[in-house]
């Protein structure tokens, strides 16, 4: 093909793709994950996850965070020789998340959390993701992330996830409590 | 929480990821691979792709296909002792799919394809995708689809992709073409 052809076609999938909705099913939005990790806070921790597929070798994920809602600090450890822990790639699709990971502390971060969460994180080198960035952290590496005022919706590629093997560093955090 | 309180943050998190877009930036655009298979004839055999990722342990695309727009017969072989070979997750997001993969031939299936093509497909079990469908292709496997008359989008989440292992059915096809 010719390089214009080439533009031509990539321009008409754009077009095709700026249509599309990220709409689920009846039973599966009764089947979306509410996380409030044990801390009854929903509003201010925790996220509502569709989980597409997890399987042996891969995870495909959509996270809807209300608006402030926190994800809190977390990292996701060596499971053995050949698992060096869940390596995930947030993409921000709608809204404006918080992203913070290890490394300098970024002055003045845009996460607004609660003293009595906050004494629980560590890291704060900010990652500010907008509609279309993407930001993929190593494996069992601390990481959290909160919500701008509207909200966010993030796509999450990753290997296997194996939620009860993920370490929190706030103490009173049970990642899969049982319901009342 | 209570089930009243889960299933009204189910309902309230279904609502927010409806209003989301699959969209992607400029830069992206200009990165979309538009694949014709070395076939020169994209309009009939081929897929416009957005590789949002593609690491040593997961990837993830869109596939955009135009109308009745085809992907060839193919299989991704083991690659080694930890490597069965590429698996697949297909999620239709927009549009309709016939997926043919190797099983019991679905008896008047839903492609329509040009003899000179035809002679090299051999599976013909069908499932027919519609938004919020899925499908995961086993490694190794025979498979092939096709758009419907409006075409379709697809997200695919797999183990790593390594195009040049792929093995097409047609002789005459080469994955990963010059440009003219």
């Amino acid at each position: 093909m010719r390089r214009e052809e080439v533009e031509q076609l990539q321009a008409e999938a754009a077009e095709f793709l700026s249509k599309v909705d990220i709409g689920i099913s009846e039973q599966e939005q009764k089947s979306i994950e509410v996380a409030d990790f044990g801390l009854n806070d929903i509003r201010n921790v925790g996220l509502e996850i569709v989980l597409y597929e997890n399987n042996d070798r891969y995870c495909a994920k959509e996270l809807i965070l209300f608006p402030r809602q926190m994800c809190p600090q977390h990292r996701h450890p060596r499971v053995n020789e050949n698992n060096p822990g869940k390596q995930e790639t947030f993409r921000c699709r709608w809204g404006e998340v918080y992203l913070y990971i290890e490394g300098v502390a970024t002055p003045n971060p845009k996460a607004v959390v609660p003293d009595k969460y906050r004494k629980h994180l560590s890291v704060w080198r900010e990652i500010v993701m907008r509609p279309g960035d993407q930001y993929t952290i190593k494996p069992d590496t601390l990481h959290w992330f909160q919500a701008g005022d509207r909200g966010a919706i993030v796509s999450e590629f990753s290997s296997t996830s194996i939620d009860e093997l993920d370490v929190f560093s706030d103490p009173n955090i049970k990642r899969v409590p049982e319901l009342e």
